[in-house]
């Protein structure tokens, strides 16, 4: 009976597709295995022992107003101290150009809902983040592709891309990029602001990592150089709780309201209660002791990283050395497909994402591969390496 | 320059409009207004108190994991309790066929979603839910009415409307339906369950208001009479707090999974922690002392309203007297316009939201007015239905 319904289904479900990637992860849950795999915080990081206080203090100060309907745009306190925190960091929010969402993939879904009409072109970095294509391929859009180096994306393949179609927006992760852990210079962003200026283009800038920065200087988000054509997506999910779905978008003034009359056909409001707590986290201070935390845990785990893949990757492998984030990216030589090796590695419990699957032509990334860092300590690191190389030794390497 | 992007939005962006009854109801806020407008819980039926426990048992038992990312169909111990819950109310779920969402409206939008390829013919009952409507109607469907009467749906007008053309989906609230009070009586949700199993049609069955029944026995879900054709959405917002945005469905099989394909792309999953607080609220016996808190706030509020319409209003003025819920629906002689009622009865400190914001075609409803009872004491509904019959009779009455 139920088969009986697929003539129901939208043009725009046929468009979607399962996640490769998880179907591929099926393995790494196996017991024993060594998982480089992920792209999630890691539990210890996440404040338990503080939330017995916050959830208090939530109580006691808003009462009933946590748990009631609130406004379409964000719990008023919450948006108070996400302005504080971004001022901060050197972006103009203020209260009217912020909007709160759940999680930052919702803000990517409902932009992809306001501006995609099917067959509109979205130009990606190259390789690029899964789970934002996946939400825009909901809205059947065309995607093209911008080249990259180890700066970020190349600004003459941007303006060239912008030349030769119209192109609706840009999608890019300009810091400790997800999957490469690549960093948009600030020369490059300087010049992306132009082009972007110049041909009047949208880009929507996602910065979940910034704040995992082990060392070297802070970027200006490429926001502060464009922010009338930039809107600036972020989440509390790397720095306080990826399960209380907390993302936010500072845009300008078009893209915000109509991004207030998707969310408010879409899902009314974001949970009021999780918004109530992640203003205490940040307004309580407890947001400045947490992050170093988080760092000191991220930090040698991504050290030993580095120094396996030193000490044991043959010599025509290579990767850059991300001043934060959470992953690695190695690139193998020409004719290595990382598939062969993501399989040989499973059986020897080790697991990682095969890089190719971040990119709009699988074939433009055979020999890649995605290691997260932030899940596993030291040792199992340096073991999960270690085994690792000898696969690629043995079926990719030199 | 921001004016500049507004090439930049979708067809279907250009399809949303603003919420004209958040418009007109503006005023609603000012100081001593009394409001019969609203649509919301009254927060004094929120167990704040209980939430101070329910947090540290959360806490204590799921630790980091209620603060993680989580699966796309819901947190499980949540999709457990759930289970029992619907169990208990004759509902056919088990873990397989149940989806947890950000509260129901985020059901209904991504369902619009699957199913909705512009154009597409939704049938809907006259009058609706408007959030319903605007959920979507951000998929730019068309929409036709089916005729109702104190029973709900008239069985006949629903067999003509699906042999007029194709339809997507019926959208159903089938008890205490929103505006009306109403509640499809089991006769003819037998009826419905024939038609719609006989034409191999799709309906939305809306139950966000079942709970809250003031006396008189529980009818089944139209879902127990057609589970193979009815997807059956509610939510904890009435029952336990809204701001938690807690909404479910149980699905056929082939709509769950296209949800569930949806929903990893839209948002990834719903709040864990919210999801972790309600698993206890049901599981710690909470919600059974709760329910019958919130009905012996609410019943006596119904009745006050109920006596005071008696009381106060021209003969010629008509309305049900439903088992439940948080409306009255209250329809004039032809000929009046609500309208002209609510902005006199504004003056004089009294608000409602007149009805025909409610249809298709505002024509249908004119001389209609909702009402809610569960905001405001009795003495209030008293006075208030007191000078809202005397605009009445000044204006629009005998």
């Amino acid at each position: 009976m139920s088969k009986s319904f697929e003539h129901l289904l939208s043009k725009r479900a046929l468009g979607m597709r399962k996640n490769v990637i998880r179907e591929i992860l099926r393995v790494v849950s196996q017991p024993g295995m060594m998982s480089l795999a992920g792209g999630i915080p890691a539990p210890e990081t996440f404040p338990v022992e503080e939330l017995y206080r916050i959830n208090e203090t939530v109580l006691d100060r808003y009462g009933a107003a946590a748990l009631q309907y609130d406004l379409t745009e964000g719990f008023a306190p919450f948006r108070e101290a996400l302005v504080g925190y971004l001022t901060q960091k050197g972006i103009s929010a203020d209260a009217e150009n912020l909007l709160v969402f759940n999680g930052s993939q919702s803000v990517l879904d409902t932009l992809g809902k306001i501006l995609i009409t099917p067959g509109d072109v979205i130009a990606l970095e190259s390789p690029s983040y899964l789970g934002a294509i996946s939400a825009f391929s909901s809205y059947t859009p065309e995607y093209v592709s911008i080249e990259t180096d180890d700066d970020g994306i190349v600004p003459a393949s941007l303006e060239r891309t912008l030349d030769q179609q119209p192109v609706k927006f840009i999608y890019l992760v300009t810091t400790f990029q997800n999957p490469t852990g690549r960093t948009l210079s600030i020369q490059r962003r300087r010049q992306v602001a132009e082009i972007i200026k110049a041909k009047n283009a949208l880009v929507i800038e996602d910065d979940p990592y910034g704040d995992l920065r082990f060392r070297g200087q802070p970027v200006p988000a490429l926001h502060a150089f464009a922010p009338e054509n930039t809107v600036y997506v972020s989440t509390l999910s790397k720095i306080f709780a990826p399960g209380l779905r907390l993302g936010f978008c500072v845009a300008p003034p078009l893209i915000r309201e109509w991004l207030y009359r998707a969310k408010q056909g879409a899902d009314l409001h974001s949970n009021t209660y999780a918004q109530a707590l992640a203003t205490e986290y940040i307004c309580g201070g407890f947001i400045e002791r947490q992050v170093p935390k988080i760092i000191e845990l991220y930090r040698p785990r991504q050290e030993a990283m580095l120094a396996a893949l030193e000490r044991h990757m043959p010599g025509d492998y290579r990767w850059i050395k991300p001043e934060g984030g959470m992953f690695i990216w190695v690139e193998g030589p020409a004719g290595v497909d990382a598939e062969q090796i993501y399989w040989k590695a499973v059986e020897q419990k080790v697991a990682f994402v095969p890089g190719k699957y971040f990119y709009i032509d699988p074939e433009d990334g055979l020999p890649t591969m995605r290691l997260n860092f932030t899940r596993v300590d030291e040792a199992t690191i340096e073991a999960a390496i270690e085994t690792l190389a000898g696969v690629v030794r043995q079926i990719g390497g030199d």
